[in-house]
């Protein structure tokens, strides 16, 4: 035990072991001024609502009122009742089930907390969203990754897995425009999915940020319609804002009980706040409808400036479908000789940058993803994307 | 792994055998408005700075500024800069060992995170903060409590333990008006401690909620002016607002890398906005330092309110001495034959609350604390604190 004052020799295995987000590490190499950065998952700013966030704070923190005393103090662990409320009726559910969350990010971290033994089964499609697959590795799973395509996870692949005698705790998957893929998962995989969790007993972990981020084409009924299984997320931070830190988990009762506790050793709860924020900028339907509308058409717009300059820039080159919704294009390079890691330093030297498609994968699986790449369309202008895909084009040429 | 939507079958061993904190479920008897609460441990939100924080909104969401779209987007794991530069200012430590964390309760869980492993040995002083053991026994230590006085933890008792062959991985204090027995630890004390961290090898965790809520006599010294093995942790609830969710922890550099990490995990980072709102109010260090002294002024008052009401109304049948700061009396019953515990249920008959003793002692230790039990003076008016050691008093003779 006996160590000097620089010995890391206190921590904890799980510390000792963790691995930083390559994501995160990236972002801060790609954040010098010069590069055009496709690589962040940040929503685009000109969508914030920073004057109705401003004005509701005014109203929030009236002296004379009564909400300003309780916005400013401690509040119950499971979420103001008023946003609670706001969520159960999006969600359809019963507001007992809603927990609000410091972000998506803690309900992931919760689930792990509350659903993972060391060695349990936890199936993510390939790709999935790092954040996700970081919170789940805190609680030591044995992590599964099951092939997803342009219609989302691939259910018959998970169904011979199950028949085989996998046993996972929960499948976790992006229904809608997933991180990276973009992929929406069909209804008739959402139908499968769900039958799948109640013959073989496990939880659907159903992350939502990007579903209210459409232009084309009808959202499939969520899977919380098709099984009592399911665990739905949501948050605002693609709706509203990412910076207030406020999320919501809608989950069978049985959770409710463990999921509230294990918050509160946590954190206590989520800022009390930015809750009333969150609540009175959504409880302003017009309003929120509105705004959401304009963010759409921005992303609309930048999805299509993206994908048809790398279509018209690369050409055969690159494999990429245009988008439908959210914030991601996900591209294959079809020349074998690419590595998308590799491609990635000459992209920095060309002035820019995307994901290489081997951060989402699990381990095993990385290698055969070295072909992929996650471009983000959210923050840049059309002129800047139409840009990057020249630098893009000219990185990859440096490889002839 | 078969079950129906309806088993809890799913869950972690971890989720499985968690408790609630006692307090939290007592606060929720004890909301009925005709009850006078000693129980809470809520600051006064007579103290709140509702304008500030109104004013501040008003500058940092300016939308002609720079600082809005920042202030409402994702943020560094560790912290908004500003924010870690005025912690580490007032802390005398470099920034660069300052984390930011969502309150003061999650820097106590992401300790856990990455010092204890499954079986570890982790020190409170007996009677110690709920919240940190609930926080730890997430990892599953095992607590060992080392009785405290009014001096605060026994750093002979410590030693006699540490020589005897006890490993603790860390040490928590409360040094500044701990929660729930409102000692100060000793200059000698911290000395000792500091000694006894550098001879054996453990860390100590000093948390200091209440070091500024002081109206009399000086602070010693703070255990990271005396040793390297020091994590401090400091935080907004109660010079600020808790409902803001900013707490802030700063540590030996080997700890850093590991505590961003589990981080990232748990909520990607503390909300931007807060912390911002955070850095504008304290970093207004004259009107801080007004408003402060003024919250002081009412703790103050109300501490010698009931403090008085106590000794008058219950004599010699209490044991009960005066505060110097914080928000707590910490009270022993001196007749033998009042369990606290069953006290609490008169009591409440009453129209009184507190929390019994047994709340703050390692399982084992309980039933030696059934004499003690903690009083807020924080919440209500002299008056009103004088009425509630009346219906004390009525609860008490109701024994006779």
């Amino acid at each position: 035990m006996m160590g000097t004052a620089n010995t890391p020799v206190l921590l904890s295995h799980r510390a000792a072991q963790s691995r930083s987000s390559v994501i995160r590490e990236l972002l801060k190499l790609t954040e010098q001024p010069h590069i055009l950065s496709l690589a962040g998952g940040l929503p685009n700013p000109a969508g914030f609502p920073i004057h109705e966030i401003r004005k509701a704070t005014q109203r929030l923190l009236d002296p004379s009122g009564e909400i300003a005393a309780k916005a400013l103090q401690y509040g119950p662990t499971e979420g103001v009742e008023q946003l609670r409320h706001l969520v159960a009726e999006r969600f359809n559910c019963p507001a007992t089930g809603v927990i609000i969350t410091t972000g998506s990010q803690q309900a992931l971290d919760l689930i792990g907390r509350t659903l993972i033994d060391p060695g349990d089964v936890v199936v993510v499609e390939s790709p999935s969203y790092v954040g996700a697959m970081q919170a789940f590795n805190g609680w030591d799973p044995q992590l599964v990754g099951i092939p997803g395509d342009r219609h989302g996870l691939r259910t018959d692949l998970l169904e011979e897995r199950l028949r085989r005698g996998l046993e996972p705790k929960f499948v976790y998957v992006v229904a809608n425009f997933s991180n990276p893929s973009g992929a929406t998962l069909s209804d008739a995989r959402r139908v499968h999915l769900a039958d799948l969790a109640d013959r073989f007993g496990f939880v659907i972990v159903e992350d939502d940020p990007y579903g209210e981020l459409r232009w084309e084409g009808t959202e499939p009924a969520p899977l919380r319609a098709r099984s009592e299984r399911v665990i739905s997320l949501g948050t605002a931070s693609k709706i509203l804002a990412p910076g207030l830190r406020v999320g919501w988990a809608a989950m069978p009762q049985w959770l409710v009980d463990p999921f509230v506790r294990a918050k509160q050793g946590a954190d206590l709860h989520t800022s009390t706040l930015n809750q009333y924020l969150a609540h009175e900028l959504l409880s302003d339907v017009a309003g929120q409808r509105a705004r959401l509308g304009a963010s759409v058409a921005r992303y609309q717009q930048q999805a299509m400036a993206l994908h048809s300059a790398l279509v018209s820039e690369l050409g055969s080159a690159i494999d990429v479908a245009p988008a439908a919704g959210g914030m991601f294009l996900w591209a294959r390079m079809t020349a074998d000789f690419i590595d998308t890691e590799i491609l990635l330093q000459r992209a920095i030297e060309h002035g820019v940058a995307f994901v290489p498609g081997s951060a989402f994968f699990v381990p095993e699986q990385a290698s055969m993803s070295r072909e992929y790449l996650r471009l983000s369309f959210a923050t840049l202008d059309p002129d800047s994307l139409a840009e990057a895909a020249r630098r893009l084009k000219a990185a990859v040429e440096s490889f002839a």
